[in-house]
């Protein structure tokens, strides 16, 4: 198995990640948010790469069960519903609800990736799920950093330099870029304590700045669910074996078809 | 005094760094090829942006004194005199020369920065001597890393860790974005045997296999020379503090006219 890590995606095209497995990392706090939402109930994420696409599908698309979130440097856009701390992400607002998600460069980077195959979204909160997910999958796997503006952010990169320290754990065969062993070494050394590293951060001290000292505190909550959300079709829904198992057959039966 | 590190550049358009001072780093091998034509004697290097340009401007719009060199993934180009290979870069071929240089990375980095105030020239060979020179300078720096393909790599971002460690053996009040701090981190674990580092980069093992090993040998070289390569108005040349001292004042007769 080999793992790749990009530390930002803004010079990728749409295609660099068709028919690969990724997973998306944006700590603070795209990542955190989606996984917040599903876990408190929402039926699914949509994340979208522009505010006039949010605007698009969100009403009644979706039989009025759309919520819009996100947010623009920090700040919360007019006219959605929420921003994007996942402290508003309660149960009380978002079960049963489809969240369409706008952010400066989470959603962006899941946008982008939409061609995987499979696409994981992980953050501190699930990174034991998904480590153990991908060992028991043991395919090449590309881990998709949201940085900041096209720029390395240490807390995204930390993340997935924590990811394959896990997944080294199952399996020390795994082969690792240059990208892959800086991020691996950053997690050896910033690491240790998350919530101190991401007050550290730029982004962190950032957020603090404005008011969200507290999303650091649950951004930096290591292995709090089991929860494996994926991404496909355009939608970001809880891991469910039986479906993820259809989606690779299609595959296949696909990639079979071509050979024929 | 500000340090601010970019692993890569893709991402940024021709203004983002007007007026600034800058450092391009292509350790493998564009910046060490650089160091290696000036010290040899070339008159100039120009980098460009693209192999017609670099056709373009060849031949005699210099007096018949121009050369091309470069590759495109790490091979020659045809119609093109020279490699990619410092070790091509010889006195009796460069000395008295202009050389239009293009490459896959490097030469693109430098371009992409054409309007910073002033843009210095670094690799591992002249490393200590720009450390000092920033230092004596005291401005804010954006050390550029040209990156491979809009990716990060490994021995740019230890180079840029190295020099802002030299730098701070001068000054310890320098502040350090995240992205220097990663930096600073890697050079501290990966940086103590630069030969061995750049063998053990997925670069520099491209470069074995192409046949490139002896040129590992030569952009290890530490601190071998005191060359101070900067670029301005689509040229590098040797640092001299007369001709610096001309561009800095033009820049503070226009501001000064410009606050009139």
């Amino acid at each position: 198995m080999k793992i790749n890590v990009h530390f930002t995606n803004h010079h990728f095209d749409d295609m660099y990640f068709t028919g690969k497995t990724s997973v998306a990392i944006d700590v603070l706090r795209a990542t955190t948010v989606i996984v917040t939402a599903l876990v408190n109930g929402a039926r699914e994420v949509i994340p979208v790469n522009s505010v006039d696409f949010a605007m698009k599908i969100s009403g009644n698309t979706f039989g009025g069960q759309t919520i819009l979130g996100g947010e623009r440097n920090t700040k919360m856009i007019e006219g959605f519903t929420l921003g994007n701390s996942p402290l508003e992400y309660t149960p009380e607002i978002v079960a049963g609800k489809s969240v369409v998600l706008y952010t400066t460069n989470g959603s962006k980077a899941i946008v982008k990736a939409k061609f995987s195959e499979i696409q994981y979204i992980c953050c501190f909160n699930n990174l034991p799920a998904i480590a153990n997910h991908l060992c028991l999958l043991n395919k090449d796997v590309e881990i998709n950093c949201a940085g900041t503006n096209g720029n390395f952010n240490m807390e995204d990169a930390i993340c997935a330099g924590r990811l394959i320290n896990e997944m080294m754990n199952f399996d020390n065969t795994i082969e690792i870029s240059d990208e892959g062993k800086a991020s691996l070494n950053l997690n050896k050394s910033f690491g240790k304590n998350i919530l101190k590293m991401l007050r550290n951060s730029e982004h962190g001290k950032l957020l603090i700045e404005n008011g969200f000292a507290d999303d650091l505190k649950i951004c930096s909550g290591y292995g709090i669910s089991n929860l494996i959300p994926y991404y496909v079709s355009g939608s970001i829904k809880k891991y469910d074996a039986e479906i993820v198992n259809n989606i690779n057959n299609e595959t296949k039966i696909s990639e079979d078809a071509e050979e024929k």
